[in-house]
């Protein structure tokens, strides 16, 4: 089926900064060509020697044989990088053992060809989950083509190779002085369903030509995943391939940030925490079928983590989701959905707003309640749900798109 | 809008019994009437004294009031019942004080009219969440009235009075012999939106004539609603106002079923819970826009709660739900499901069976796996995914229904 741009889809793509230690090709291993679609589907990222990178990964009991590689490499290799290679048109998740040889025989060859250990090199993949490989060099094979082609990076051509039902190329680049060393950082990523917050989710990748440890690198990058991309959903499915990484090759040839009492520590987890932001609420945007653009952030709870599940009972609501779609400013059920997350809350003090608009307070309708003004906010492209459950001091927020005929049409279609 | 009546509504309403010591009345109180519906939207049921009562309720914790005041009657009461009211049109949940006077106002009207102990009457209300209530007494008002006609339950009647979203009334019954003695069983269940399994689902209410000790009804009846009505889902969300109870009169004239090593309990419960599931089957058959009834079995786990976790997490996903709409056999979705419960699971002894097609075994695609024969199944109105997790000996099912245009259409337009 031909997919319909996100309303959000940007005019353009981006302008990101070309990042020094960092080279990338793309081919076609013709997994779109089979479909009639002239496109590239592999992307291969290599890094000079000193590249320190961090990951953090699905949760699913049944990740990919991708994901699996990616874990051990993190552990073998210390968290250095040399390579990344990924694949759309399939995501080699339950492909058994002929996705662990597509593995190794991926890993042979850039091996091979950049004369680099094989615990320095990424894999991913994505796209129909359980379709067997009929050939397991099928990545390997084009690798020393790839190798033969690799030049600065063309951000634009990497972020289309691993679309799949995305309907724009996502990505997210800035410059940023770490204590008077200019510093890049460019992001791209991957993703419109099976978008659940659980770790990491679907494929994003952050280059930066910072020096940094990769301890402080990974804690970090935990960090910075809970708030960005484990705080947006589409569908609450949670992909088999989710990934984050991020590669600090540090060709800026500063010393290297070794640890959280660097004075550029702060500035170097900004820029990084804001391409994060940015990758995943495009996401987000580009949700499958996706015609809204939510915020649901939970104020007075008792932790955090309470917060983000009461956030995410109401992001995930089909209920809420269809009528996000219709305009529909239907409050009842974001306490329908604040009751279902069996958090601690206080209905007497529950209140609701819609953007400015208070609907409910304490445990009823806003005495001043106007249907017109709440249904205006739901009009919207945008808008915030915001919810106090009164029983404490802490708050969040998650970010979610709504259930239209689009997301029924697209899941439907996919595998034809 | 128009609901469009779903393809599994059963050609006539089945023929219920006479259970002695019940009777009914339905009435108007204009809920419909100012959109243009003519249709009741109260019943009220009066019970002999004596009468055994047991209930479930929603766990959410936005229970509306009336689940709040049923919650503390049997508390009080000590499962005794004389009365049972019920409304559609508004759901008297999030309501503030004004939902605590409409019960007050009710009981009082109750209590009065039939003569009986507040504490015996139990409510619900089911409809729009939050709406205000203008007139605390618009249940109470029409008490007098019901009173004065009450008699032999008209089933369809008060059946059709509690819908809201239904596009059928849905009943069970049956008569079953207890040790020679022939006692009857009627139920009646409202639901097709807003379902998902956490204590009951809806509302649902079974009569007997049996005669059953309140204690032995009240641990019977969580047993089974564990296997019934909290074993389907339509979109994974959880009313406020779920209710199931079974009301048994005793006046079958029989001695009382006080314990489960009385000769009869077995039948007793057998025949409850044959209502129960039936009534629980009808509910998710008439999800909201319901085209295909699954069964989503689980075996293999290491613990029943753990298949029924895994259960849920298939029967939930939008991805899956949306497949089985277009007819799709997309099993890779299945994977991802089973994975993302964080479930103990072994992925290489994971195996999937659409109807009796091997999908999937041992980890990847099955060797004869044969697209047409999977697609086969999905395209028929009902089957069984099973999947066997391959790590232990249990096992169990839930229920559901698949994610159409329709669902997302009616929850556009529910308040309108």
């Amino acid at each position: 089926m031909k997919l319909i741009p996100s309303p959000f889809a940007p005019p353009a793509f981006p302008s990101l900064p070309a990042v020094r230690g960092v080279r990338a090709a793309t081919a076609s291993r013709g997994f779109y060509a089979r479909r009639g679609i002239e496109r590239d589907d592999v992307f291969l990222f290599a890094f000079d020697a000193g590249t320190a990178c961090a990951g953090v990964f699905t949760r699913s009991h049944t990740a990919s044989a991708d994901v699996l590689w990616c874990r051990e490499a993190l552990k073998q290799g210390g968290g250095t990088a040399r390579a990344l290679i990924a694949n759309s048109g399939n995501s080699n998740a339950f492909t058994g053992p002929k996705g662990v040889e597509k593995n190794d025989a991926t890993l042979k060859a850039l091996a091979a060809s950049l004369n680099v250990p094989r615990e320095s090199c990424f894999l991913a993949a994505t796209g129909v989950i359980g379709e067997p490989l009929a050939d397991p060099n099928y990545v390997g094979a084009i690798v020393p083509d790839l190798e033969q082609r690799l030049g600065a990076p063309d951000w634009e051509a990497c972020a289309r190779a691993f679309m799949t039902t995305d309907t724009y190329p996502k990505a997210s680049g800035r410059t940023v002085d770490l204590a008077g060393a200019p510093t890049r950082f460019a992001g791209i990523a991957k993703g419109s369903g099976m978008i659940a917050p659980n770790m990491a989710t679907m494929l994003a990748y952050v280059f930066t030509d910072a020096a940094v440890a990769p301890d402080v690198l990974q804690a970090l990058l935990e960090e910075i995943a809970d708030e960005t991309f484990n705080a947006i959903t589409v569908d609450g499915d949670t992909s088999t391939s989710d990934t984050l990484m991020v590669f600090a090759t540090g060709a800026n040839r500063e010393p290297v940030i070794a640890s959280r009492d660097d004075a550029r520590f702060a500035a170097f987890a900004a820029a990084l925490h804001a391409t994060c932001l940015d990758l995943a609420l495009q996401v987000v945007k580009d949700g499958e079928g996706a015609s809204k653009f939510v915020t649901v952030r939970v104020e007075g709870a008792v932790s955090r983590l309470s917060a983000k599940t009461i956030a995410c009972h109401i992001a995930n609501s089909p209920l809420i989701k269809t009528a996000m779609a219709a305009g529909d400013a239907n409050w009842g059920r974001v306490v329908m959905a604040v009751g279902k997350s069996l958090e601690p809350i206080s209905q007497e003090r529950l209140s609701i707003w819609f953007d400015g608009v208070l609907v409910a307070e304490n445990g009823a309708r806003a005495p001043g309640y106007d249907e017109a003004a709440a249904s205006a906010v739901f009009a919207q492209p945008e808008f915030t749900i915001r919810v106090d459950v009164g029983v404490g001091e802490c708050a969040t927020q998650v970010w979610t798109c709504d259930l239209t005929h689009g997301y029924v049409d697209i899941n439907g279609a996919y595998r034809t």
